[in-house]
């Protein structure tokens, strides 16, 4: 159920590379001494280790591996090479971080995780994080405006939308994303594409 | 006082790009329908124009200036051309936005911001932030064991703590930071550069 991890996982499935997932045995794993000194200081998930290399933290995984693996095993494109088209795909991922992931997580928080954990939804809370993401979704609506992603082009900017808006859909929210029909078109385009449907098919196997 | 803004100086003086800045007039012009359509849709600062291509978001707008300019005006390496190094830089990027940014910019907030606006901090506040910010340098401290950078090498990553730092030093606080020994060095190392002390000369000069 990690988000976090969903974005790897969409990132590798998106560039074909082969990848191994070892799950941590449970939460307290991630706060061992051990843990923190040898994965993540911070004692988070995921990790990347490839070949003796170490790097944490997701939106820094994502970048090594479109850097390293974009190319080589198929033509997509997550960061083009033009320097101004890379910028604007920096831009939306910043945007997602600065403004989208605050109130979309705050509902996901309430809908998925409270639930896991057995407890009930606060619904004063979920209904401030839909009003606070429809404030959002209906600037989305004009950034989206004649385009099929947020550059216009699919990028690593999209993926970084995937996790959380899945677990909206998934809690029965759709329908902030599908009452704005921009916003409803660019998330038919990314939440079809192959990868992503493997990404899911694989999330739900386990 | 834009942070945001402090972390795109520091890096045009890292690469001596030149440039020119276009202060809104005041807090309201950022919210104006025309300053949301035709420079940031979701009404902050700083926005960079360079010949007729825009792009905002801070931690867009250094990765642009690096990806362009990088190389061009003197041998200075913010992002390393290597993709592991690289991968590290990002890595360090990412545990400033998501752990270090938080907490001190809390402290920030309260010290500076809330005086700025004629306002007086809340000690409870403080004390919390202090107490977070200490959790957070201890990491550091460990991470920062027998080097003088987060990676090794000067980089993109540093720069983006100097803002909150730097805030964090001016309204009394600078003890966390130096109470710890590796921190205080990496954090003289990164202050005395010529590029960060010619930003802070800029601020505080208008
Ligand atoms: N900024 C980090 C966030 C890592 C993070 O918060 N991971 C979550 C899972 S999505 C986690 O480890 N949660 C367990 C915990 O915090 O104890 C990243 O993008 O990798
Ligand atoms: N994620 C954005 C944040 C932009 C931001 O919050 N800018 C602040 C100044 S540091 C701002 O415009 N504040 C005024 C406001 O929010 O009204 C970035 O890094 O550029």
């Amino acid at each position: 159920m990690s988000t976090c991890t969903l974005r790897v996982l969409a990132t590798l499935k998106e560039l074909e590379v082969p990848y191994e997932i070892t799950p941590p045995s449970d939460f307290s794993e991630i706060k061992t001494p051990e843990y923190l000194a040898t994965k993540h200081p911070f004692g988070k998930i995921p990790v990347l280790f490839e070949d003796g290399f170490k790097v944490y933290e997701s939106r820094a995984i994502v970048r090594y591996l479109v850097n390293k693996y974009q190319g080589t095993k198929n033509s997509t494109v997550l960061i083009p090479s033009d320097v101004q088209k890379a910028a604007l795909v920096e831009q939306f991922i910043s945007v997602e971080t600065s403004y989208y992931d605050g109130p979309v997580s705050k509902l996901v928080a309430q809908e998925v995780f409270t639930k896991f954990h057995g407890k009930t939804p606060d619904p004063e809370i979920v209904k401030e994080a839909r009003e606070e993401i429809g404030k959002v979704l209906d600037i989305y609506e004009k950034l989206l405006e004649g385009k099929d992603y947020l550059t216009g082009e699919f990028s690593l900017a999209d993926i970084s939308h995937y996790p959380y808006t899945y677990y909206s859909f998934t809690s029965g929210h759709g329908d902030l994303w599908e009452n704005r029909p921009n916003v409803a078109r660019w998330w038919k385009n990314i939440s079809e594409r192959i990868a992503w449907k493997n990404t899911i098919a694989e999330l739900n196997q386990k």
